[in-house]
């Protein structure tokens, strides 16, 4: 067999069997050994960034990686910001870069580019394999470091003669590197923070969002009188009905610091210690008051562990607070960003995914499904817009069973529209909602919080999103993707319960004044 | 003034006068200054890959840079391809790469990454400002160094602080490097290689393809039978009635090395030797005949004066052969890629500018358009597809009286087709024609070049663009672009005759079977 073949094999033994592509000539053979490897299936996305961000959707959602299939640097750069995104996230994805072939890279051909540089930027592991003999071993050992703890983005750059040539077969699974168990002192450590603490805070992000997680935060809260706080963006929060509620620090640093005012003590689990997303003139970027005590806990410690440690430490009660079932009122009237988060917490299906990139106009929607029943929320993680179209795809294939609601802003939508038409192709469960509030509204409040002087017409022409309007629903049909709009909270509400009563993938433009933040 | 307006107003008395814009919060101060220098003109954006790909046709057509203002890592990483692209053209672009504060980059917040990597991966000169006092000059620097010869991509990374913090105002602008007029002993030794070869090519590219330097290639022809060829995918060609005709060396390396069977001298000007593409199994890299010697002019000798210099020791006669003034018959019957670029042909207008992504299917197309009236042709250069829509609109950005003809594949459109809507906003002149052939035409070729085996249903569904097939009538209207379907040669003909009489942005969607390639 070639080593596309074998390659392809060992990502299947290894469980990645399913590879976002967009291929060019040098992927060709990999293309070609699609038909060889009977598990393995290819979706076609028509630009890279989709493909990136639905390997970073399933990741996330199948806690294993999905592959990517990707033509050159240039294949790569349109990828990077989702891989950005996936990188901030720790979501595992074997991310394969076509290449030169080995003896053709001196010629300098018009594709050539630093293809290991911009990988390194945007990867926890990066390997080139250079013979066909050791692509298996490297593409185990890539799918290896995508699953070492915590996961991460793993690349494989992949000359096309590795491809092309015969090769030994594919190779065996190689174990992937476990987070370590939390020691004794550390818990005995933190327990006395907890116990001892007048005003202590307790950050957890990442793999402790699940239900585990957050009930072993809850219980350490509920025994001591700590405040749990999650942070801003995850990449994947269980929650609803029958959950702990644990609040997310707010985005605007003005507001975290208001979370955080009084804290001595703040223990962060599996996530950063809060600093400010941007840089504002005279305002401070780290967010935790002065004086507080900041212990960050070693990302390589199993965090779920850790805390349920501590927990059953501090003699915590088993049983917690969770969110009572709860729904809003159907909203009537005219259609808000207010009316349909409500619109979405009153008909939310069991066991829904939720992609959230409403952005500004998402405001309301956390409070309105914190009663539905339960669901996953995916996060924008790294700030890179154009992830939720691509991030719900992909979230789709890992859960076929499951219900996705995509809930994006209009200028973040036309990074990544194309992948609507992946959701076509695959059938794909997928409800897209467009806040179209015809403006990157979130800037036009940044434009105020950086302290510009005065903003004139050139520089709000820079954040308006009218002349010409986008019409969501021709841009949704033109790839095939059924399509509606919605001027009322009726005519929302309508929609979307036709929309989420059939299978496959719907969108609903939802026109809705910017918020007047 | 702070920063960010020393630079714009530095920016401006250098001649940058138009940026196309995708900002963020870091970029606010910049967009905030535009009002405070009136030349400046920002063109929104919605897409990174749209703003990149615009300075590249704004850069080629106007002959001076284009500013970029883009967002951190993940915006330059969505310019990329493009920038690759505009590398390869050698097109001289001032990019501006917002980051955050220079006292915020230790924290790691979530839009760090490692913006220099990426930015020497697509640039040939990259500054990080760091003190606004500096922003200026940094500024003026970048400019000049995009300007020097050969022309580049030039990279300014600007932190936030650097913009909103007082600085010493404007400074004056730096000269660029120019280029080294040829030496006598070099007009003396290629003079004597065109005089003495048996079969001498001349390969020209670059900067010798505007008629000054066509005219000079085929004075040489004239004087010594020596054959000329342009390289294969120039960045900015001047042809048509009037100008000489220079055969493209093909893109297959098998057509490439029939064009230059037989050579025994072969002389490349301001464009790199003859190489495939991609690597092949059992094909060759080097695409001139073994034996043959290859001579290839330093890139920084002026490449127009050198070979009016040859010409001139060759006493080569001043009148050469040029394109007689001719045009296909308007076609009838069913529409192909054939008729459509018969049509092209019989109705260019005076004074066009094309932009060619039509890849296979617009093979046809420099044939029925080498009698035409005098027109540009702009390449796809890098080979990263995406090129082609906002190409077109950077173009029409530097020439408002000219009509832009931007002829795109459809898989390729959908790379970057949110550019149609910076069409609509600025009122650009633009006729995009879309051959909607509903495959990756090329890699389907390309599958069977590279040899791979038996080719079978899951590798032929990742080069399908059917299942959902593509409405780019519904997907122009829905940025506000006026469209239309054309499936014959008779409505093409109409629509495009229809397009071509008035100003502002139209698309058409020629529906063409793939080539039998």
């Amino acid at each position: 067999m070639n080593g596309a073949r074998a390659l392809i094999q060992t990502l299947v033994d290894c469980g990645v069997d399913v590879c976002f592509t967009n291929p060019g000539t040098s992927e060709m053979h990999f293309v070609a050994a699609l038909d060889e490897v009977e598990p393995m299936r290819g979706v076609l996305c028509l630009f890279e960034g989709g493909a990136t961000g639905a390997a970073d959707g399933y990741g996330r959602m199948a806690d294993k990686p999905a592959g990517t299939l990707l033509h050159l640097g240039p294949g790569l750069g349109n990828g990077f910001a989702n891989l950005h995104n996936a990188r901030r996230a720790h979501t595992p994805i074997v991310n394969i870069v076509g290449d030169h072939a080995t003896y053709h890279k001196q010629y300098d051909a018009p594709l050539e580019s630093d293809i290991d540089a911009v990988a390194g930027a945007c990867s926890g592991f990066v390997r080139r394999s250079t013979k066909p003999d050791e692509v298996a071993t490297d593409a185990a050992a890539t799918v290896a470091a995508a699953m070492s703890s915590p996961n991460r983005v793993a690349t494989l750059i992949l000359p096309a003669d590795v491809c092309w040539l015969e090769a030994d077969g594919p190779v065996a699974p190689i174990a992937p590197e476990a987070s370590t168990a939390p020691s004794v002192e550390l818990v005995e450590e933190l327990a006395g923070v907890f116990r001892g603490g007048s005003n202590t805070v307790l950050l957890v992000g990442g793999r402790v969002l699940r239900e585990a997680g957050q009930v072993a935060a809850t219980r350490i809260a509920a025994a001591t009188g700590a405040r749990v706080l999650c942070e801003t963006f995850p990449a994947r929060q269980e929650r609803g009905a029958g959950l702990p509620v644990i609040d997310r620090l707010a985005y605007l640093a003005e507001f975290a610091q208001m979370q955080l005012d009084g804290a001595t003590d703040l223990v962060v689990v599996d996530t950063a210690a809060p600093i400010s997303f941007f840089a504002y003139p005279e305002k401070a970027s780290v967010l935790s008051p002065e004086g507080c005590e900041v212990r960050e806990v070693d990302a390589a410690i199993d965090p779920v562990a850790l805390l349920t440690a501590v927990a059953d430490t501090l003699d915590a009660p088993t049983e917690v607070p969770v969110a009572a079932a709860s729904r809003p009122e159907l909203p009537t009237g005219p259609l808000t960003s207010e009316t349909v988060a409500q619109a979405l917490g009153a008909l939310l299906p069991d066991d829904a995914v939720i992609v959230d990139e409403a952005n500004t106009s998402g405001l309301f929607i956390p409070g309105a499904t914190a009663g539905a029943p339960r669901h996953d929320w995916l996060c924008l993680t790294g700030g890179a817009i154009g992830i939720g179209i691509p991030l719900a795809t992909g979230a789709a294939v890992a859960c076929p069973d499951r219900k996705v609601l995509c809930l994006e802003a209009d200028g973040s939508a036309m990074y990544t529209l194309q992948a609507l038409w992946t959701q076509v192709r695959e059938n794909l469960d997928v409800v897209t909602v467009i806040f179209a509030n015809h403006s990157y509204a979130v800037l036009n409040m940044e434009l105020n919080r950086v302290g510009a002087a005065e903003v004139g017409p050139k520089a709000l022409k820079m954040l308006d999103l009218t002349g010409p309007t986008l019409d969501f629903v021709a841009l949704a049909q033109g790839m095939g993707v059924a399509a509606s709009r919605a001027t009322t909270s009726e005519e929302f509400v309508d929609q979307l319960r036709e929309a989420l009563s059939t299978k496959g993938p719907k969108l609903i433009e939802a026109v809705v004044p910017p918020l007047g933040l």
